[in-house]
């Protein structure tokens, strides 16, 4: 109730810029927040939950999805994240590896160095900015999914130099959820006989989110973060 | 003199492909390679040092390069290297960050997915492949030169996904040079204050390779490989 109140009497709500908040992860992040938070979306699809929507053409190359951007972004955003990703499996010897290569650059590798850039601009003194990796990329080598490993691992480093801040604030944060496999039907699907007991839903992780974003046990700057479902959701420091 | 009639009474020269064997690095080793191995250079321009060119356009993508060198490779190759490379200075928040990203995907990360692609068919069985990466971005993160970072991080995680030989055989050698600044003519303009005294020449890393492909102090491989120049060029583990 005293949140409530506290957010009713607030003047203006804290922001939110989601890129690819269409997506299982993002999608979840904007039902989350949108009670108490101003969201934007930046993605191929609108998500009706948003307040407001920046709808990019995948035919497009980052530099108009980011004049897109500029048209619509105003002010300052106390949240930047990008939520965007994709999988794909294959190896160094499948005939359309460079076609996989861009594609996975399409949508993990464009999006992070978007939402960073963006930051530069956008992101309040002590905003937090959040990019998209993989915990099975940060502990393995991936040759079975080489275009995703080498994709996902650009994603650490783009985190790892924003975190260097040098074109942000002593205060920004930069963190990197490492998620592992997320609990959403499309991968209990493709992976049946997997234990799904243990994978952590994306609505579990936006609540995370969403307590760093109300200033509640906000990761450190640099880090790398994943969950760990047991009785409840905790955050594990990489 | 013995090596010589060894060369000229063998029926088949041992065989190179590389590359980017137009740049510094890569003309280099087929100044090196060309007396006693056989050339074959992918490059944008031609190298008339070569035996054999494959003249590629950077407007056309990596398939098409692809399906113009498999018109020309014939058997198998004893070194297939990458030797392509470029570098730009800009961070995060420069209005150019993604055209950088792309070109730096075009110079360096596109080339070593290639010649890994290429090894998986045109490697012998105990050939040696070796990608170009950096040994600034091995050792540290740079924000100031975003794109290029991010790019050459993607080249030593290809070197890693490749040296766990899924794809290739036991006795295959990935190797991923990490060299500091070469001591080249636009480097030394470029960098003019800089001590050039303990830069090492391209033409001395290509007598390096010249010894591995020969069979003399062959890196393990999944190595990175950098070079100091004291009086005499070694080689050192990272």
């Amino acid at each position: 109730m005293a949140r409530f109140l506290r957010f009713w009497l607030s003047p203006s709500p804290q922001r939110a810029l989601v890129i690819g908040g269409s997506g299982s992860l993002g999608s979840s992040v904007i039902s989350v927040f949108k009670n108490h938070w101003e969201t934007t979306n930046l993605d191929f699809i609108e998500n009706k939950e948003a307040n407001y929507n920046i709808v990019v053409s995948p035919a497009d190359d980052t530099e108009k999805h980011l004049a897109q951007a500029n048209e619509v972004l105003k002010g300052k955003y106390d949240m930047i994240l990008s939520t965007a990703g994709g999988w794909c499996q294959g190896d160094i010897e499948s005939a359309n590896v460079f076609s996989q290569v861009e594609m996975m650059m399409r949508n993990n590798v464009y999006p992070s160095v978007l939402a960073g850039h963006l930051a530069t601009k956008y992101a309040t003194e002590t905003g937090i900015i959040v990019l998209s990796g993989s915990l099975l990329v940060f502990k393995e080598n991936t040759p079975s999914m080489l275009a995703y490993g080498i994709c996902k691992t650009m994603v650490h480093n783009i985190a790892l130099n924003l975190s260097t801040k040098q074109n942000l604030t002593s205060e920004n944060r930069i963190i990197c959820l490492v998620p592992d496999i997320l609990n959403t039907e499309v991968n209990r699907e493709s992976m049946p006989s997997a234990d799904h007991t243990k994978w952590v839903s994306p609505m579990k992780i936006a609540e995370k989110l969403y307590e760093w974003g109300d200033g509640k046990n906000v990761p450190e700057n640099g880090s790398f973060i994943t969950f760990k479902l047991d009785k409840d959701v905790t955050i594990e420091y990489m």
